[in-house]
């Protein structure tokens, strides 16, 4: 716990000065003011997390956390288990969305196995985080013990720690694990305040009779474990999932380092509940990809305050959305950095 | 017109065998089916246009292109018309919002003058398409003859076809000319059957009296000159402006050659609505990237049945919007050709 609490003790407000500098420079490109709308606001809130007024993102990251979940044998899922560790090899061989989107916008992805429910075998590039195998089943107990959740988070700053030398100007949060849905309509229901049914969606595709499953899973959950609210590793640690425990790691650690935090979907958000829950000071270092059909996305959002760049009826996870978020910052710094002022360009100014 | 009736002739319909053929490989790859949202549904469309179920983006070119307006007079911009010429320089010096997001995505920026009100300097990359000196002012008269709005329309066609041996695998549409918000609102006005102050926003930046002067000029537009909302090319002559015929060439032409069509923002989307009313086979080529803060663009998007990509409150044109969209089509693309299968990664399918 305490390195968790050093972490969170380092995350500092965003620069003022960097973002006034910023706002000022946009005024004075080559385009009405406020033209280039929410990209002007984001290469704001990017100069202000990296405290530079013209930042530039070079070296771009997407953390894609696996992990297993008791609760699948609830039914909650549309797909076996086992799709855990065969997706897994699938982001090391290059084959999955992730992989396509990140390079498309030449983004480097990070694979960990957080708590996937079988031993995987050893990839080079397989970030070994493992905690447990899986998490046990929420509907009947907690998923994890405290130290568990602790462990969990702290893998994940330990995974963008390990990733600073090789640069990481903006990192994107990402998500493996069948299953995992139902921890994070659980973690919303509990954070956020509502019921279950109103946070929980179908996930990878669940018909009537696995959604109503699946919101009594969480309800179950939820009444077996009471998690404590205003305790956010207690919630991780009785309802969560390793993966989640992990993205929180990787959101405090990136508000940590000055690095502009893009988060995927749902799960994603779920972590930052938590994360935000930990540490309010995060809130300004969140980017919101984009807005996933989840439906318990649009409440996270909304209760962390976030408006999303991109609404695709994006549902697959992986970090995907966040890809083509850092896609968007990316364009924004670009736009701030090498577009002409006025004067530069002797264009005459509005009358 | 000879020119524009044939390229109208040449208008197929999409390839279903190819858009069949690329849901059902979209429906096999490693994700769950629909999980992709709009970018599925992107990517089969970007086959049916194409005629290829792998289709690939490698050439992306962006038309902008620039005119002026005589509607400028009645006091409807916050910027002097001098701007438009020195807006083409930016662009030809690379200095503009449309060059940084151009460079960012890999297009290269075609830059035509169709109507700009003076001279300009020859460059070497500048396209000379100049249909006449600027339109008149269309509150007090037709801003050009029918004649010349059949040129302005067979120039966007030359601009496409032009390029051709360059290779445009998708083309964006862009827009330069002070006041033009003006004659894309009484185009819309008139071809989606609406009241002026409907469709009429704050283009960059007009304050309310600004505001109510420009709706004045635009009703004045439509009651002085009366155009005949069954005769595209008679509202154009009458309401329009050179770029904005410009650009419906453009469509025509991408739509003839099989190239998807992404649309920018509002005069973009007011040429639209002319080329989908001289030929509504051009529909289905059309790509919406970004619905605008300008009002009357939600009305055209919805008049021409097209969902808007990205809602980032982008209100700048040049085609900014659209190279965004560009890079989008392009992820859907390679989603589609570069992601395994099922049956290749060896991943289990939905229970």
């Amino acid at each position: 716990m305490e390195k968790i609490d050093q972490v969170i003790a380092s995350i500092n407000p965003l620069d003022e000065k960097a973002m006034l500098e910023a706002k000022m420079r946009q005024d004075n490109l080559t385009k009405p003011q406020g033209s280039l709308g929410q990209l002007e606001a984001l290469s704001i809130q990017v100069a202000g997390i990296k405290g530079d007024a013209r930042p530039r993102i070079i070296h771009k990251v997407i953390f894609t956390l696996a992990a297993d979940h008791g609760v699948t044998k609830e039914g909650v899922s549309a797909y076996p288990s086992e799709v855990t560790p065969q997706m897994v090899y699938n982001f090391l061989r290059g084959g999955a969305g992730i992989n396509v989107l990140a390079r498309h916008v030449g983004a480097r992805v990070v694979v960990a196995d957080l708590g996937v429910a079988s031993l995987l075998e050893p990839y080079p590039e397989l970030k070994d985080k493992k905690v447990a195998l899986g998490t046990r089943n929420i509907a009947k107990g907690p998923g994890m013990s405290r130290e568990e959740a602790i462990r969990a988070i702290e893998k994940g700053i330990d995974l963008v720690e390990e990733e600073l030398p090789k640069g990481i100007d903006i990192l994107g949060t990402g998500d493996m694990g069948i299953g995992n849905t139902t921890p994070s309509s659980a973690i919303t229901a509990v954070l956020a305040g509502t019921d279950a049914a109103t946070v929980t969606g179908r996930g990878t595709g669940l018909d009537d009779e696995g959604w109503r499953r699946k919101v009594r899973a969480i309800e179950n959950a939820i009444k077996v474990n009471r998690p404590d609210p205003k305790d956010p590793l207690d919630v991780l640690s009785k309802i969560g999932g390793f993966e989640i425990g992990g993205i929180v790691g990787v959101i405090l650690a990136g508000a940590r380092h000055r690095i502009p935090v893009v988060i995927d979907g749902f799960i994603s958000g779920a972590a930052a509940l938590i994360a935000a829950a930990l540490a309010p000071q995060v809130k300004p270092y969140l980017i919101a990809s984009h807005q996933s059909v989840e439906q318990g996305h649009r409440i996270i959002l909304e209760h962390l305050g976030l408006k999303p760049l991109l609404n695709l009826d994006l549902r697959l996870g992986e970090g995907t959305g966040a890809a083509l978020g850092i896609f968007l910052a990316e364009a924004s710094v670009k736009i701030l950095d090498e577009m002409a002022t006025f004067a530069e360009a002797k264009v005459s100014e509005k009358t």
